[in-house]
């Protein structure tokens, strides 16, 4: 279905298509998704949309880009406070984010199973940073040590997949997810 | 390079390629692996290599097939022995499979990763079994918990991160894997 056309600036215009694309590619596998539907569902001509994205790889790759650095901006942690702090805050961000935005979480999924390498590094990147936040706010003497940062790497990937499970089946509550991954932290760092 | 080519029995002949591919799938992006070289390698005909095998999708699909196959044969517990005991050889097996066969884990990662439904299915079906081993070893009245569910779900992406930042790093022993999983373990079935 197709809504009548407006203006709006190029920003937001942008904005919209990267939306539209987001909840398109969280819905469906990479190759079931048509660039020209995007256009058709904002109303503007396919014209246009090539003229904001060259391709329908670089539009998926803009979009992965986007939603990692909106997670991370949302999940930024306030650094001046203790570090179960910073975690928790950084741990409710990101379930709000999961809540919020459940199309962007599976969107990112799919690109980090997209088998396009460059793609693939922004997601593993991201889960990077993650581990590296809670590393920096460790204290010096530990923040070295080679099996907690093992620790944290799986920790993160931990996060991850107990969101796409609880969303696939919903069968717990947010605070129950929240519980189990400080739980599981907690056991990681009592080393 | 090419070796001589030898007789093979048509079943040693197929692992011999499947054993080939999954190397060559380990090392380098689906894209970047030809079946000609595969053949190359075994030293035997294009043709040959066909009959096996109908396309490249086919070939790496069934790559992925035998090697989540065999994970799951050397990680089969013994179920007459108490759930802690059947985890600890489980992961000892998993570990083990880890060294002997780190192109097969790449393999199966980059299947995880391949943007392949079909392909990523399998893998996924994998780590479901794992998580059902672990919940069939459980007492009835716990089994059914919902976020220990959940928690199992996350423990065996945990592993599999873990095992895959230990290939890539190298800067904890055999051991350090082994207890940092097992207590991640601990921590979440202490509920």
């Amino acid at each position: 279905m197709s809504s009548p056309r407006k203006r709006l600036s190029p920003d937001l215009r942008r904005a919209q298509l990267l939306d539209i694309g987001s909840r398109l590619f969280a819905e469906r596998p990479y190759e079931d998704v048509w660039i020209e539907e995007v256009a058709d569902l904002a109303g503007v001509s396919r014209g246009l949309m090539y003229h904001y994205f060259s391709s329908k790889r670089d539009f998926f790759a803009e979009i992965i880009r986007v939603e990692s650095a909106r997670i991370l901006e949302m999940t930024a942690p306030d650094t001046s406070r203790p570090i179960t702090e910073q975690v928790a805050a950084g741990l409710d961000a990101y379930i709000g984010y999961v809540l919020a935005h459940e199309h962007g979480i599976r969107a990112v999924n799919r690109g980090a199973m997209s088998g396009d390498t460059e793609i693939q590094a922004m997601v593993t990147a991201e889960l990077g940073v993650q581990q590296d936040r809670i590393l920096a706010a460790l204290p010096p003497e530990i923040r070295e040590d080679e099996v907690l940062r093992t620790a944290l790497r799986g920790w993160v990937s931990f996060v991850r997949a107990v969101c796409l499970d609880w969303m696939d089946r919903r069968t717990i509550s947010e605070e129950d997810v929240r519980a189990l991954c400080l739980r599981a932290l907690e056991g990681l760092l009592r080393l």
